[in-house]
């Protein structure tokens, strides 16, 4: 079902098709030596060279971060990490567990296939069958991974791990209600989202009678700065955050109209954060618009943000835009009420 | 919030109270010294031999499979893993991945604490702190656990991947909005459950306008036995499959209503096959009654089941179990129906 769909908001592994291959990015062992490779060179000030034909180093804004790409021409593979130099002695690599990152990576090649066989996932993490076996044993072994025929699947203990992890803040137990009711009354799609990282995490989704199941999914990581959810947190964390984050993160084009200009994205944050709304006009998904707005607490911290989305087409109706905005305010108001008061 | 809630159930790792305190079984270390110890032992005629005044193992009625339990009286912290003789020359645990092991415990341990330091998670694992510290490095780094303040949580990563492993099955799908009616026509609590192993997971919850919500959450992973979903699915496996089940399981005492002798569970899931619908009385919650039925798909393999959950109470009033198991029925019949011609 899923094993068309190439992910590329991963914050694991990134994934891009290359000459009509899924590939696979941070790759475990390509990654450790990339990192030893930087022990080498010795800094950031080389951080534009580069360093064989293979391999490209690239220094990102803040001097902090090197983010590394490596194409295996031969096995037409490549593979890319985010290292941030913390400017400690022993670089955090050094207690990096291979093992750890092993079973992680055949994890995740079990969740990006559905389900794969041993062959499979020695194929695709770059691992020894027999490596891979050791691990799938380990896994099943665990509970993590469930033998299915040949293949193996993720175990449903995920989604007992996911649902907790949901569950965990008591204020999204009230956003969720609020999205049925936003769907419900805007007739469209309606979303409740949080932060993670550079992403953002769509924890509840709704459809109302007129909406159209496009683009996200719950569960769902998506770059902050492609969504009317992502940019609506975004605008309204600390200051120094937001340079951190939009600086850090790689602006990913997702469509002709995502926003992947620092400074533009800077404008644009400052539009939502004194408007109070962010829109997302095909930035994520073509034709597809949104409108976001920040929940806060009763500290005025933002714990996240709803977003109601429609085909562009609906647009044409007069009106409409400032009825859905209206609406998720009025949503939004309610739930900040609840949430404070709880 | 589910800090004082104890899971015994966890296929991970099981916790008792023992004196007051939560206390973790199948902790890597001593589940391989007891994998050693059972080489030594060298099979399984010397099963019900105490082998040390602090260690009890047990042989399973299967005569495959051992449990181990130990206790270390010094910390009050007890152990226990199953471990399946294969026959094979190399016992599995041969292929077992320690740090794997000890990154996956560290994982459990966040999930039962809900946030934990890396102090608290090296007491709770047995694990130095500069293990533990390098796996939280990595689990971080990976993407699976969040840094928050000083603690650490899951990351919603699991969120995504338990959402996918929900939607990994169409017929998952059509059960959910199955569940949604059948909690609004009666009133009281629905569930949709399936099949891992030995445990039912509770894939969707819904509580109609009358119900409690209590017993359980979507995701939980309970005992077949114990519960009138896990009996539905159970009692419509193939008997061989019903036999090894019933066997390896330990049919675990939840409630003092708990079918916990092998003939009298035997019967019971006789019962349940001829007559189509599995009854709970009070056998996981007390005083919460529950009727099952088995979901087929068109060629009679069951996919999962259905069930309705009330407070006992409110069965005096004459004709409500007859009524619940009806509805139940026909929504069940329904969703076949839909699942056969999806």
């Amino acid at each position: 079902m899923r094993r068309d769909r190439v992910r590329e908001d991963s914050v694991f592994g990134r994934r891009e098709r290359v000459h009509g291959t899924i590939v696979r990015r941070n790759l475990p062992a390509v990654d450790r030596q990339l990192t030893s490779l930087d022990r080498i060179l010795d800094g950031a000030h080389r951080c534009e060279t580069n360093v064989h034909p293979e391999l490209v180093r690239q220094g990102l804004p803040n001097g902090k971060q090197h983010r590394y790409v490596a194409t295996d021409r031969t096995t037409s593979r490549s593979a890319g990490a985010n290292y941030r130099s913390t400017g400690r002695e022993t670089p955090p690599e050094e207690h990096m567990i291979d093992a750890t990152e092993n079973s992680l990576a055949i994890l995740e090649a079990v969740h990006q296939n559905d389900r794969a066989g041993v062959t499979a996932l020695a194929d695709e993490t770059g691992l020894a069958k027999s490596t891979v076996h050791s691990h799938v044993e380990t896994l099943k072994r665990s509970g993590y991974l469930v033998q299915s025929g040949d293949d193996l699947e993720l175990s449903l203990r995920f989604l007992q791990f996911g649902l907790d992890t949901r569950r965990r803040e008591p204020h999204r137990i009230a956003a969720r209600e609020k999205v049925v009711e936003l769907a419900r009354r805007t007739g469209e799609r309606a979303h409740y989202v949080v932060r993670e990282g550079t992403n953002a995490v769509f924890l509840y989704s709704e459809t109302g009678e007129n909406a159209v199941r496009t683009g996200v999914h719950t569960g769902d990581f998506v770059p902050l700065h492609a969504t009317a959810s992502g940019k609506a947190i975004l605008a309204n964390l600390p200051p120094e955050r937001i340079e951190m984050i939009v600086s850090e993160s790689d602006r990913r084009q997702v469509t002709p109209n995502t926003i992947t200009d620092l400074d533009a994205l800077r404008e644009a944050l400052r539009n939502v954060r004194s408007r109070g709304l962010a829109f997302n006009d095909g930035e994520y998904v073509e034709r597809l618009w949104s409108v976001g707005a920040p929940v806060f607490d009763d500290e005025k911290r933002v714990l996240g943000s709803m977003s109601v989305s429609v085909p562009a087409n609906r647009l044409g109706r007069p009106g409409v835009k400032d009825e859905l905005s209206t609406t998720l305010l009025e949503t939004v108001n309610e739930l900040e009420l609840e949430i404070a008061h709880a």
